[in-house]
């Protein structure tokens, strides 16, 4: 046991220290905080004052869609300001409100990818002019105005703005896997304000794979009760979160994965299997060989059924029939299936799922849905209607397209693979060459949707896993596809966190909370400190490091650190502002530093800490690894200030060190290595010779 | 425009420095962060592992709140421990299960003074048993339970522990005013698990008061038609509270203030009244005129109806029906009144409040309740079943024990005061001088009420209002009166609040959101460095400083500011440790001294911040005289380290100085001060002359 006593004062250096990067604190810096971004933006002079007389009035098209999302922004202005505004619009046409809302018409009873969803938002010093085709578009704009609220000297106001807005893309998903790890209503609520929040519209909802089969079904009862150990959503439950949903502009698109990733389903009705029974629900990652047989005429009866009663429960007009990862081997091992196959020209199992998907796309027509699926069902049997998920590699959305079937995109949209806010913003669904594609096949183009699957998320992560990247993706598909800034989008990507703890979300307290339960100490700044510079790596390497089940605690720090570290990005745009010249003189320098050394000592100091939390004690090496690549660090600097050639023994030990750090499997990844590289390198060759 | 960069490293000392204190970080000394104390423990040797095979199974009665309270407990420590543990308790009677609990018997179908809240809890290394004679013992046991989580390097554990617990006092209430500010739904439930997690046992609803009627009432349905502004509970809402509180081992007492504090009744049914209307909703803070008219049957025959229709949806055997501070203006104005009292020989006001009082008494008893009502019904023409609820002066609780009527406390436990939890800790219903009361008088005390009066309060504040210092109201009421151990009380509600901050309830985060938003940024701790060193006053002090309305914003640094400040109550407590001998080698001085240098620096290099934040400009003079206490507090260490006597005009200065401070009117106050003064004290008594 250590005194935390001994932790010294320079400790907190860190997070005083990015407030002096530059734009911070700059009242001459644009502060619009704006995610997404708006198709056109005009700011201008001036402040709309918000007092405490500021009223709402609905003079076009009233609804209670319209109503309550009204009612939801004065609520949330409310919570902010702590003013006390009424909270509910006032009578219609009050043309004395001071912020008035003309939505021209009704929008569709249940919402289409024909939503009409643009707005106009007039912001003056004396009124809010707030306009829209349809319901929809105004609770777009609504977001946007409250993205706006900013405060000053006098009060909280609005800046005198117009914006003029329309999305992209009419897809713009999020997928939440809710059979590896259960989510419950509440998590999903709370997802569904948050993506209403950056004007997300499509939940996508994983409701079946082989760990769970999610949905009470009255006409198969055995799939709730025998598959899901009673994690399921009650037909009301689901009543409820379409519901909810609609209120926010959001379509839910149910998916329901066949015929492989069944095991769930297979449990339960064992005979709709390729391969003798019984199943037992899954309790590993992967892809499993299960698999519905689609050579039986009893697997359509059971289907038309299924989903005649899942038609009605999901008012949506696409329906998720996944159709990822078949891997054949109970088709292959079976003689019935391979006779079929033969006898109806069906070339490989590609043609007979094809065969699977056509039936089943009969069904779906029949009970008036477009079939939606994964990559896998990309087959020319299948008609130019569907919609093919693209989820592989990138290509794979061309192909759907050249063969002129939409496409939505979700390559490079993973979140379980824990990359970088920045690495999904510049993934763009039209990609990166400019004539990739014809005018028409861009046309194919529905737009995107951010994954979440949930192996190695539970019901108190998964929020943190989500948001804020998904913010960033959000972006990607909402504003024009020039919005490409990475600095800028970070900088707005801060208060968009903040404006979700506000509604509930959790992005960033989780982490917090958690590491205080580890630590067992509200203070964890300078344990804080040293975890800020530590990252979770993505499904991949976890897999690779240790066997995952259903039931692995998922409650170590890489379960709860943020997804990347900002921190980290920050200390390496100040290494990048290093000047080869006149280094001697750099405030960029002496930052640097400060920093290095202030981690050094940190890392060095609560590394015994660690030793007192079994959560906390396997990460021992990383802490050492920090406290180490930090000497390094400093020596770079030293040779640069010095102007000295630092010895070859040097450059082969430093060089050894990362190389090796970098080769050792670990479930947390070190993320200011590439910034003490460039320390590195520069000190190799800025010497004066 | 400062830029936020000048501010130093030294900013974070702060944060850091407590951890320096004795005890913490110690890990001999005890973890138990029990909170109430039980009645008897006795820990011992060794822990109780919680593994991912823990499970629940309750081996004796069992019922949906039995279950319910269990699956809750396990959600909790799902929660807390990120293990994925079964959500509910396993078959009955399973003795393989880890924790049994054993229930003897069913308890009340309304809960009443008469629960059985004691409980027997064994904690082995092998097994865990809880035992108690009634659900509701149950329910207190799992609370205890929960707080006895604790990590170490190896997992999650229980310690090895004896419990035995039950209450001191059967009443431990909180009392909330939704009149003067509406506090919805979900902020009710978020304090009724607050109230459950601690053991309080009764929410005292105050319903009605000048400012708002708060009950849809289908008999009156203009009480909350015309008297709300819309914010009211509806029946069905109510029956949930009623509902989620009885799950929790929570009875719910209405209160309808009568027949004063009726503005709202009366703005529905002026003809109640005792002069003619019409009236309006209130909108100020204070006592006001309007009062019902006693003397009227028709006021009886309104009462008998409304209270028949308020006692079906309250099933409490108790009936909160006010009879505060009514100031007999519209009495002693109405010739017709006087005529009556004469009539009646009633000889006063008082007398005449009884009156009515009696005859309320009666409708009470003939719809099955019992009168509760505040200091004002004592009156020996009433009936001993009644209870008094004390809020003034103290005596008027022994009063009303020395007459023989039983009594609850409220005064001393009033938290829109703004005092530390210490001083509501301190204050017994049994008093301070031993024999005060008789055995007898001593069993009429039913317990306490800790009472949040929403003045000053609003939805949004009001559980940092209440919370973590309605812990210490509980403990207490629940604890031996010998356990009076301040700084273990306080060293025991940290942890609370985390708990808290778990389950939804925000006594902490509050403060940190506000200030991010006051400043438009996340890092707040250069500023909130300084404010931590402020508290907010109580409400006399607000309501002499300005006049405030119902629509007064409450969005100031001194609604958001914690009750109390915990680095004032630190700093003190290392002043105090301060030896007068020895000096300069005491780090105790050091200590301060780093102290006391950084918020100087932080005072004064925040202060410009404060210019562009209209919410914190107001703290200027408050930045400023931080900063000059600071100072005078190093001077004062400076003639202690040198032994030198100040001169006298120092100390004239000085004293001027905290002084002038002290009667400056302020609606927050500078905490250090006391323990600045205490080293001015020293200064001019230590030297050696």
């Amino acid at each position: 046991m250590i005194s935390k006593d001994s932790i010294t004062a320079a400790t907190f250096l860190i997070l005083n220290f990015f407030l002096a990067l530059p734009g911070y604190g700059n009242p001459q810096a644009s502060k619009l905080h704006l995610m997404p971004m708006p198709y056109e933006i005009q700011p201008s002079e001036g402040q709309f004052r918000i007092g405490q007389d500021f009223t709402v009035s609905i003079t076009g098209y009233r609804d209670s869609t319209l109503t309550h999302a009204v009612g939801r922004m004065l609520q949330r202005m409310k919570n902010k300001t702590g003013l006390p505004l009424q909270s509910a619009p006032v009578e219609n046409k009050d043309t004395t409100a001071t912020m008035q809302i003309l939505c021209q018409r009704a929008g569709e009873k249940i919402l289409s990818l024909n939503a009409e969803e643009d707005y106009r938002l007039e912001v003056t010093s004396q009124f809010i002019r707030m306009e829209s085709t349809s319901p929809i578009g105004i609770l777009r704009g609504l977001e946007t105005f409250l993205q706006l609220i900013e405060i000053d000297h006098q009060s909280f106001f609005i800046p005198v703005i117009n914006i003029s807005d329309h999305p992209r893309f009419r897809w713009r998903g999020l997928h939440i896997d809710v059979s590896r790890h259960w989510i419950p209503m509440e998590v999903i609520r709370q997802n569904l304000d948050a993506m209403a929040a950056v004007k997300l519209n499509v939940l996508h909802w994983h409701l079946s794979d082989d760990q769970g089969f999610r949905v009470e079904s009255l006409a198969f009862p055995k799939l709730h009760q025998v598959a899901s150990e009673g994690n399921y959503y009650t037909q009301k439950q689901i009543k409820e979160i379409v519901a909810y949903a609609r209120d926010r502009g959001i379509r839910v698109v149910p998916e329901f994965d066949m015929p492989g990733h069944t095991t769930a389903w297979l449990t339960a009705y064992p005979e709709l299997a390729s391969a003798q029974g019984p199943y037992a629900i899954e309790r590993a990652w992967g892809v499993f060989d299960p698999c519905m047989d689609p050579t039986r005429e009893k697997l359509y009866i059971f289907l038309d059924s299924f989903i005649g009663e899942m038609a009605k429960l999901f008012p949506d007009e696409y329906f998720h029939i996944g159709g990822d990862e078949v891997n054949g081997k109970q088709w292959n091992a079976n003689p019935k299936i391979q006779a079929f196959k033969k006898r109806n020209h069906l070339l490989n199992n590609h043609a007979l799922q094809a065969y699977f998907n056509r039936k089943l796309q009969k069904i779906l027509i029949k009970h008036g849905k477009i079939m939606i699926g994964w990559d896998e069902i990309l087959h020319p049997d299948l008609p130019k209607t569907i919609v093919v998920q693209s989820w592989r590699s990138k290509p794979s959305l061309a192909d759907s397209l050249h063969q002129g079937y939409m496409g939505i995109l979700s390559r490079g949209y993973y979140l379980d693979h824990m990359q970088p806010a920045a690495f999904h913003y510049m993934n763009d669904p039209e990609g990166k060459e400019p004539n990739a594609l014809s005018e028409d096949e861009r046309k194919l183009i529905l737009g995107g949707e951010a994954c979440m699957w949930a192996e190695f998320v539970t019901e108190n992560t998964v929020e943190s896993r989500i948001w804020p990247r998904a913010a960033a993706i959000a972006e990607r598909l909402w504003s024009r596809k020039e919005v490409q800034d990475i600095p800028d989008m970070y900088r707005r990507l801060e208060p968009t966190s903040r404006e979700l703890e506000l509604l509930g979300v959790k992005p960033q307290s989780h982490y917090i909370r958690m590491l205080q339960i580890m630590v067992e100490d509200d203070n964890i700044l300078p344990i804080k400190s040293i975890t800020d510079l530590l990252k979770p790596v993505g499904l991949g390497i976890r897999q690779r490091i240790q066997k995952y089940y259903s039931f692995t605690p998922l409650n170590r720090l890489t379960d709860i650190l943020p997804p990347e570290s900002e921190t980290a990005r920050q200390f390496e745009a100040l290494v990048d502002q290093i000047p080869a010249a006149a280094i001697s003189q750099s405030t960029h320098v002496k930052k640097a530093k400060e920093l290095l050394l202030t981690w050094q000592d940190n890392a060095k100091k609560t590394m015994p800490l660690l030793e007192q939390s079994f959560l906390l004690k396997e990460n021992q090496p990383a802490f050492m690894s920090i406290a180490e690549a930090c000497r390094l660090g400093l020596e770079a600097i030293q040779y640069l200030e010095t102007h000295v050639k630092p010895p070859v023994e040097w450059k082969e030990q430093t060089t050894h060190f990362i190389e090796k750090l970098e080769k050792t499997p670990s479930e947390t990844t070190i993320t200011i290595l590439p910034a003490i590289k460039k320390l590195m390198e520069a000190a190799q060759t800025s010497f004066i010779d």
